[in-house]
């Protein structure tokens, strides 16, 4: 029967404890939210949602068509002109969600015959786009320009290096100037993926690239999600102008997807413009970050000093780590719980982000709920 | 220097006279839209931007992460509902954009081992989900039940076939039944993409598998986009139970991507609400396609049949494809203009689309500035 090896599969996960379900959640929660990637408050501010509102009023509920044909309203040129301004590259190119600004981004930049230098811990949207490019990807060890050398010295060809900026499983940053000046010994390209360092890292949350000074360089390619500090959904590509013509006439994900929803467009564009006004939301992001890990390590427990805005515990097993998450959770805390396979070295964890306004009192009673609930 | 090759290509492009520009519109134009793919005229409809807005103010900005973590809320468990009931199958499950959707159904329902089936006519996602998944692909021939019968009969495990049901570029329909009895022969599962079939055909819109008579069935499995007819953004794969709880844990465009934003579910849901009501929307979009295509044949043009709401016109090559879609638009009418790389066949042609609400004298003036610029 068709689709018979699912029910095998889905026997396997149970036994595995590796089953995961949807909980729909409600508009309102009493939970204290430490799993969204909501980093800057922003995805229920009144200016975002208004954002959204008045781009859906004006444009319309949908983009209508891919980029190249109606999807491209004055909306999306002035959020590509206002990101790219903020974070220092020329131009930007916005896609409907980070994961196919990060397809776009390698596909285009890795033509047959050039080399994929990827980090072995990236996230799985780089990875795929790894595996759809035409180029070759050699897998590297996690945050090593030295690594990245010897991959670039054995290749004649175009050549990319390609890396999350932040780390999305354990929020460690990776080391951008080490890998910037590996890349340029060789005449390589940067693909970096800020997803969890705009909003957070750099002057004003300009993102990491911009904090490490490649921000703008002629061979740095940036991707950005607009789905996490800026409370909204999208994607963008932020390069040289030259590199962003080249994505409009050669990215499939462009090309063949329709345009980003107007309210998603003006949501983003209103979160960036309130930080902007407000730059001391992306300090305060990190800082609550550091107080969580500093607070968790207090208590006895495994966490990885955070670089950014996401803390990450370990947890023993998966199975305990659902529990942890599911105890946590009854007592009024949602946490994320990373697993296999969402995890490349299958270790389990809990998943924490701080938020801009998490209270001193919050954080505190998160660290309370998380040490009384551990396996 | 990085990305030297780029510059090349550019060169070759401008040559070709194969340059893609980005033309960003004003919210209010008067030119008269036969480009977009808003069939039913619901992108712009208040109750569809009202849904926007009011879901944006109750839910945020942003779903805040991943379906898995925090970005399932009650609003993307209402839409799943109530598009798997109008689509009469068991369960849905929503994607941030079609295309995520597609690379999801593809890439999980071929594992390593497996063999999948895929039209020569397919959507670039569709493609590109071929390309991602771990099992071997075949391209058969464009709408022939018997190559996909051949293809399955070479292979020994899972196998599935792959089929837009309009394909986008022509606007013609693939012969379902053929090619659900092919599969059925075979214990193969049919995956169809429906992007341009929803809303169009079937009772009332419920889409060209509603229509055949494969909706709802064990092996069958459809992805439908909430960009087109439903004036969006997003996606969506409806299947049997089993099936999609299958994606929630493998699919990696699902588990690694944040939710769709509540603004575009909430304005799907009022669109889908909106056609529940007025199922005559659907017929007529076909209708205007037939007239369309009716009078542009009877002035001498040669276009495609029409089985839905787009209408393929050929043009003699790229450049002229491209002067006769300016000298339209100059004209006051926005069609749409297919070029290599984007046409599998390497022919151009200017696509138009039907939308329900074009009335005749519309029709009537797009068919003589199209007859009136021809090259
Ligand atoms: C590092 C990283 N890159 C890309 C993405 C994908 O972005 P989006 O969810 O906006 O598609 C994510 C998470 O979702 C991520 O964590
Ligand atoms: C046949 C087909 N499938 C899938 C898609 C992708 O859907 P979306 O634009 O919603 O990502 C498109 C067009 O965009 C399409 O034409």
């Amino acid at each position: 029967m068709a689709f018979g090896w699912i029910d095998e599969q889905a026997e396997l996960r149970r036994r595995a404890g590796l089953v995961r379900t949807l909980r729909p959640r409600p508009a309102g929660t009493p939970l204290l939210d430490l799993a969204s990637n909501d980093y800057l408050s922003l995805a229920r501010h009144p200016e975002v949602t208004e954002g959204a509102a008045r781009a859906a009023r004006t444009w319309g509920g949908g983009a209508t068509g891919s980029r190249l044909v109606t999807g491209t309203t004055e909306l999306h040129a002035e959020l590509e002109r206002e990101l790219a301004g903020f974070c220092g590259f020329e131009a930007a190119l916005v896609f409907s969600s980070g994961y196919a600004a990060n397809l776009a981004a390698v596909t285009a930049l890795a033509p047959h015959g050039s080399l994929i230098v990827s980090d072995a811990g990236n996230h799985a949207s780089l990875i795929d786009g790894c595996r759809l490019a035409r180029g070759t990807t050699q897998v590297v060890a996690h945050s090593d320009p030295d690594a990245v050398r010897k991959a670039l010295g054995g290749h004649d060809g175009p050549a990319v290096a390609v890396s999350d900026t932040v780390f999305s499983v354990d929020g460690d940053a990776a080391p951008l100037a080490g890998l910037a000046e590996a890349c340029r010994e060789y005449g390589a390209g940067l693909v970096l993926d800020d997803a969890h360092g705009l909003g957070v890292l750099g002057d004003g949350g300009r993102g990491a690239p911009h904090a490490a000074g490649v921000a703008g360089a002629g061979d740095v390619v940036v991707t950005v999600t607009l789905s996490k500090s800026l409370g909204s959904q999208g994607g963008a590509v932020l390069g040289p102008a030259r590199v962003i013509e080249h994505l409009v006439n050669a990215a499939r994900t462009f090309i063949f997807d329709t345009g980003l929803a107007p309210a998603a467009a003006g949501a983003a564009l209103a979160a960036l413009r309130l930080l902007r006004r407000e730059p001391a939301r992306a300090a305060r992001a990190g800082a609550v970050a550091r107080e969580l890990y500093g607070r968790l390590t207090a208590a006895g427990l495994e966490a990885v000093r955070p670089d950014a805005a996401v803390v990450s515990v370990r947890a023993p097993s998966p199975e305990q780590a659902v529990r942890w998450a599911a105890d946590c959770r009854a007592a009024g805390l949602s946490v994320g719980c990373f697993r296999p396979p969402s995890v490349p070295d299958g270790i389990s964890r809990l998943r924490l982000t701080a938020r801009a306004d998490l209270s001193g009192a919050e954080i505190e009673r998160a660290v309370r709920v998380i040490g009384e609930t551990r396996p």
